[in-house]
């Protein structure tokens, strides 16, 4: 069986109002056929965030929840857990902080089955932290420091459900546009991905394209073709120079292919007029 | 004789330590031959505002300033300022709005001298509002109106000192990567150019070229290959989705060819190693 698809949110979701991403995700989870696996393992908070989403799946139509309340390396490798997977159609990963997910699950059996469910066609979601650790390369964390404001940013490796991608999210509105170009600047064959919060890709058709949900846009920077760029070089400063990214901009509807590297317009949003 | 040269500061430049940019903007007024003339028209503070730049281009080495204090239309039809014109060897516009800059002198006698100044190869330079005004079209203001952030863009007629270029100031420092992608995506033959706070644009060779100097960098925004934008439809929300941009950011001592629309390698940042 292919991949599952993967639905992948900037964080901050509206979980009060339409509840339009939550919902899709209820929706997509087909949740006639199983439960909604919840993992909290990268935030400091996973009882109250575990019961925060399992009360809003239920309220949108999901049968039930299991909460994944993983957070050591030895729950990860026990067979609790693990053998609840069987259970669930789809797996949430709230936010919280990315490293935390990587260092303790990372290589673990849960880590593998859970790879394994995937490939079968288990649904993943993730939101802020869940969607950063989503590409095989992630951003860990990065800190702007001195006078001159220049940016450091720690790499990791991610739970690659995607390669060659890597996740931004809070994108606008923490205002990421600088630490995803040095990212693909030291990257070039990388896809750099920023996700407004409230705002949603998912990812279908074995990872060959995404879709564009919720409030905001979606940015896309594609390396591929730089003519220039200068991290490899002794300077007198730190700010990078880089030449010949090529950048999209994706409000919802639009439909972009990640092996092509372009925006598909006839499968774009639906015109008014139609 | 050919154009002058221009010298575009992002805003916000260095007063107190090395102050690097006003020192070559001195240093390129050739101040042996005439006096640096100040344009305070954008600014409410136009007396201490004058005061504190004449202060700082004579302990730069400026021979002398002229304070070009000319806050009606009635002053910019006059012949007083507009003769002062002649002592000049370069003028610089300070920050403020730059919409009292077109409004107060757009089309006067003072504004037409000055562009044949200009022609006849007067350095211009200016910093934020200053900068913003340099352009044939510039962004008058823009608002962040309701929920969902949307961008409203004003756009007007600058001092048409560069053509198809956009100049949005204060970029990385007031995150305007959304402002300046919104106002190609509306004008897409043109080229937006996002200068940093303490940073500047040289731009010489008849406009031609520019090189980066400063703390910080430059982006440009070049749309002419866009392959796809979505202003022109009727959309369910007021995202714009635009495709195909290409991105430049460049650090100090970077050449940019405005003609080509390519960063200049050969000519770029000196190697350490030479």
């Amino acid at each position: 069986m292919a991949n599952g698809d993967l639905f992948i949110i900037g964080g901050n979701e509206d979980k009060k109002k339409q509840k339009e991403l939550l919902s899709k995700f209820v929706e997509l989870s087909g949740t006639r056929e199983g439960k909604i696996g919840i993992l909290t393992t990268a935030t400091n908070y996973p009882l109250e965030v575990g019961e925060e989403y399992c009360e809003l799946f239920r309220e949108l139509g999901a049968a039930d929840c299991v909460h994944f309340h993983i957070d050591s390396r030895e729950l990860a490798e026990g067979t609790a857990f693990t053998d609840q997977l069987k259970e669930i159609s789809s797996l949430f990963i709230t936010g919280g902080d990315q490293v935390r997910l990587t260092s303790i699950l990372g290589g673990t059996k849960f880590y593998n089955r859970l790879h394994k469910c995937w490939k079968r066609g288990m649904l993943i979601g993730g939101t802020s932290a869940g969607a950063a650790v989503m590409s095989r390369l992630m951003i860990m964390s990065s800190k702007t420091l001195g006078e001159n404001e220049q940016i450091f940013i720690e790499m990791g490796s991610g739970f690659g459900f995607l390669e060659d991608v890597i996740i931004d999210q809070h994108f606008s509105q923490r205002a990421r546009f600088t630490r995803l170009m040095n990212a693909i600047a030291h990257n070039p064959q990388i896809i750099g991905i920023g996700i407004d919060e409230n705002t949603a890709i998912w990812v279908k058709e074995r990872g060959d394209i995404f879709e564009v949900l919720g409030e905001h846009t979606v940015t896309v920077f594609d390396g591929k073709k730089l003519s220039y760029v200068d991290v490899a070089m002794a300077n007198d400063n730190n700010d990078i120079t880089i030449s010949g990214v090529r950048l999209h901009t994706l409000a919802r509807g639009y439909v972009f292919d990640l092996i092509n590297r372009e925006l598909i317009i006839e499968t774009g949003r639906d015109n008014d007029e139609n």
